[in-house]
């Protein structure tokens, strides 16, 4: 007995987490994903989304379950909304770069593909022809989907472009083409919005007054056909915190006990520090 | 006291799983996916994942982190390979399509990227000029990457199509640049190869001779550079089974429920049936 309860004790004292890094399950995701797809689908309705790979795959892939539309086809079956993923990288990710450059700067590994998109018969119509490369995305609301957004530098970049591409579509239409599409609108969706200390090196035209009540239709549209500003979904809030996904760790079990364990000390749990007011 | 029981008799009475699907968790997959790594990290080595939207998505993602390699600019360091998405869907799932036409037929959604690819930094050395769409993809292992290998037929379209956009952009360089390039080899990975009663609809051309203790210089290489057939790796068999994967599900609490019950009874599990000999 006395060992056994020492044994016990001993178990006690190595109830530690041993870092300060945020662990998330599978789970938490898939729910926090749900509750996000839920207000997305009532506001914003993305008709395409755009992962930018990695960080997006898996949220756009849990995202897809959430924001499946009727099926044309059998309108008693529902369908898949499309997915038109994206290859981005800081430079210190990838192989062959010279030291200075790295981390400095986002380089493309995969783009649109130019063509087979639009040809698809995702398009609602088929694409005007001469659009370029964001021809499948023309009148559509895109979803950009990422894990998460800490120096939003990659959510720029991938926004930025985008839109130009989007723009640089919509002008090479013939007006009577132009007037036939619906508004083209941005979306950033994030598993994680990171509140870091220094704040944020990227920017993005946050859409002003964004909020529950909002709908698609209270978007201003610009001349160029494209919606003002961007939406953006956050599925959580983190302070400026280490966080692990369960994707990334190669213990899936011991992510998943220290998970459980930090929640049980009340430690690690990502929140961002409470404002002072 | 007795109501209590009959409460706990009513309870054991409805533990009981809805259908017969085989349900798997987000952690089964993992811990799956992470064995299979360690085979495909041994044999095959592959230098760019191809995932299969969407349902290789969530696949790909988890076998990047058990796939990385020495970075090229930090040896103390670790880089993921690249990821490079193509879409495929049978015509069932899209919008737009005749009742006829319905599920017979594959159709892209996206392809390959030409140019940003090969032109990222990605590649071991800059890839030759003039190789086409394919260019990121020659000289390297290519793992394709998909959830389940069910009738084979999408499996066998991205095999097939990939291989000749390998075979044009290789037919296209000079022979000196041709020499250069190491063999451009084929493999599969899935999460479940079904068994399926009436057979695949699709066929590969399985690498004979397979086994644990071949070692990628056993493959042979035809005289256009490419290695002969295909590698094939799954991380589970199951039967003839209806197979749910926790991104497709609703409610993942429910799923993971319904999974630990159904492992409880000892029903759904998903075995192939017993061959008979």
């Amino acid at each position: 007995m006395a060992s056994s309860s020492s044994a016990a004790a001993s178990q006690q004292q190595h109830e530690t987490v041993p870092d300060d890094h945020y662990r998330v399950t599978y789970e938490e995701i898939h729910e926090q994903i749900s509750r996000s797809a839920r207000l997305m689908r009532d506001q914003f309705r993305p008709d395409v989304l755009v992962p930018i790979m990695g960080g997006g795959m898996i949220p756009a892939r849990v995202l897809r379950t959430f924001l499946k539309v009727p099926s044309e086809v059998d309108s008693s079956k529902k369908r898949n909304i499309p997915i038109q993923a994206i290859g981005l990288a800081l430079y210190e990710e990838v192989a062959g770069t010279s030291a200075e450059s790295m981390g400095r700067e986002v380089i493309r590994t995969q783009w649109l593909d130019e063509g087979t998109f639009k040809r698809s018969h995702h398009a609602k119509q088929p694409s005007p022809s001469g659009a370029g490369a964001a021809g499948g995305l023309l009148g559509k609301n895109i979803l950009i989907v990422d894990e998460v957004d800490d120096t939003r530098t990659t959510l720029q970049y991938a926004y930025q472009e985008l839109l130009a591409d989007v723009q640089k579509g919509l002008a090479a239409l013939d007006p009577a083409q132009r007037a036939a599409l619906p508004p083209t609108r941005f979306a950033i969706f994030v598993v994680h919005n990171k509140h870091r200390e220094g704040g944020k090196k990227g920017v993005l035209p946050l859409m002003a007054g964004q909020g529950e009540g909002w709908k698609l239709e209270d978007q201003k549209v610009g001349q160029d056909g494209v919606g003002e500003g961007v939406w953006y979904y956050s599925a959580d809030e983190t302070g400026d915190c280490w966080v692990d996904y369960p994707w990334e760790t190669e213990d899936i079990l011991e992510h998943n006990r220290l998970a459980t364990l930090a929640k049980k000390l009340g430690v690690n749990t990502g929140r961002p520090p409470v404002k002072e007011t």
